[in-house]
């Protein structure tokens, strides 16, 4: 049977545990053209919280009665397709279930001897792939800038962290806790970490970066961003990935209310979804893949078991206890 | 004499009339390489009350006791200075004063047969430029795209429109009253008009930008800029001129709420200050004036008289009752 995890109703605020439910189904037969990929994990990203809600975004909603929309990697284990093979292991949006049908338009091949296979769907997938593209070509970071990250410690922000290390720039975390701090300094490299949980940001950030900030990645909004306008230097760029502190909100958004910063510094707040680069995801992912290799860039997910558990792992998003990237395994061995 | 108009105290929220005092002082002496002009007309400017903000901005804020500061136009009376005679006429930054000090550091010479003279400080002088900078070089327009344009009937967003329009875009401005918004619309020829005042804005911008915005240029913030927000389209570009609906703010300034618009959208909110532009303002100057000859640009100026009326007419900036660039004759015949 294959365990499918289905939208049932759109949530307001935070997502309750009827927001989906589990159902038993048969293993879908394929057609020509098409291949089955028995799923072993499952990526949890924050932009699940968004794709539940109605209405247009970059990508369409997910219906009511549809599979829950994810990204995942698994093996290929029925074939009618001439360029995948039984055994084959891809990536791609296989949704929250156990099998999932592929016709080749958006899976890639990946290889689990090279790293395991939830990496694919972490610092070499989505989550990589939008440090990468948003550190690089809408952050426009130069050697010796200062850098600032929310999220620091993150699927996407330690990787965005780590990269501008690599290019040469003064890098600063802000994440959530002592534990998470420490991870970013001692383990990601970072020159400096803000724990939001215990420190007054303003206070914090104008510590940590006393010449400003060149370039904010924002993967959360709310007052931390509030907090990093404050403390921008002139043509700094904000790089606005995500607003995770915002996305259960049942009234408006915060907006940034120190954005008059822009002007007063000819500051950028541009806005990136990680799809426009998909082009440039195999390149990106070469480059990343070496500096694994080389030990320049460190990889951590945090697996949890069972798609029964989806929901609980879920909200591990927003209450941030996790550590790195978060992954469900749905595999039953 | 010369009378003066001196910072007295910093506002808190709107300015009232004891933040400035005027006195009456012995006009003033030149050294060598300055020269004394006349001050005929002063221009206000929303601009005028960052100036009197404590702490850091993009210049130095006005001191307690200095005269406030005002780009003016008028003619060279005395000049101990090689380039400049009496009888030149002169734009710079005068102050609001009918005698002014200069060094030649800060000034141009004008023609007062070409245009009169307070075009200089209106459509040719700062809020010209601001306009023709922030629309084309910030707003990068391209033929065919929707600009939206709010303080469509004031000193910068009048010419904004009509530049857009000259460069093949649809233009839609929003000012408050159907005086204005019939200006724009008869006059100015822009494609459409909202009253902010009398109509629901996001309905507004809708019915009117039916496809979405490709550029919003935003001086005045607050819910307007919301509603721009919530109706651009791909790749839009916001240009954070000013935000004059905050600039008394007691309080916090309201960010705006929608800004993760530009997240689903790619979007760019990029703030510009005009002086950054001033090795080109010669170019643009004349690239406007042979616009202004050819009758494709029309400018606007509402002058008020003496300089004891300043904060009176000052108020005017904030109340809107104004028709385009608001200006005060300190000239006493």
């Amino acid at each position: 049977m294959n365990k499918q995890l289905k939208l049932a109703k759109r949530p307001d605020g935070m997502p309750e545990a009827d927001t989906w439910t589990l159902e038993s189904n048969p293993i879908p037969s394929i057609e020509e053209g098409q291949f089955l990929v028995k799923q072993h994990f499952i990526s949890l990203d924050p932009a699940m919280r968004g794709w539940i809600r109605e209405g247009k975004s970059y990508i369409p909603p997910v219906e009511l009665g549809e599979v829950m929309r994810a990204g995942s990697v698994g093996e290929v284990v029925a074939s009618k397709h001439p360029g995948y093979q039984v055994g084959d292991f891809v990536s791609g949006w296989g949704g929250v279930q156990q099998y999932a049908v592929f016709d080749g338009t958006k899976s890639f091949k990946v290889d689990p001897n090279l790293v395991p296979l939830p990496v694919y769907i972490g610092t070499l997938g989505m989550p990589g792939m939008t440090a990468y593209f948003g550190i690089l070509e809408v952050g426009q970071i130069k050697e010796g800038e200062t850098v600032l990250v929310s999220g620091g410690a993150g699927a996407v922000g330690s990787i965005v962290g780590q990269i501008a290390k690599l290019k040469g720039c003064k890098v600063v975390g802000i994440a959530g806790g002592p534990a998470k701090c420490k991870y970013m300094k001692e383990e990601l490299g970072f020159d400096g970490a803000i724990d939001y949980k215990s420190e007054n940001m303003y206070e914090a950030i104008g510590r940590e970066c006393p010449d400003g900030v060149d370039v904010y990645f924002d993967n959360v909004g709310g007052e931390i961003l509030d907090a990093a306008l404050a403390h921008i230097r002139m043509h700094a760029r904000i790089v606005i990935c995500g607003a995770i502190s915002q996305y259960n909100n049942r009234d408006d958004v915060h907006g940034p209310k120190n954005y008059l910063a822009l002007l007063v510094n000819r500051g950028t707040m541009k806005g990136m979804v990680v799809m426009d680069y998909v082009r440039d995801w195999g390149k990106a992912g070469q480059e990343m893949g070496m500096w694994m290799a080389q030990g320049k860039l460190r990889s951590r997910e945090d697996v949890y078991e069972g798609i029964d558990n989806f929901y609980d792992t879920f909200l591990r998003l927003f209450s941030g206890e996790k550590k790195g990237k978060l992954v469900l395994k749905v595999l039953e061995d």
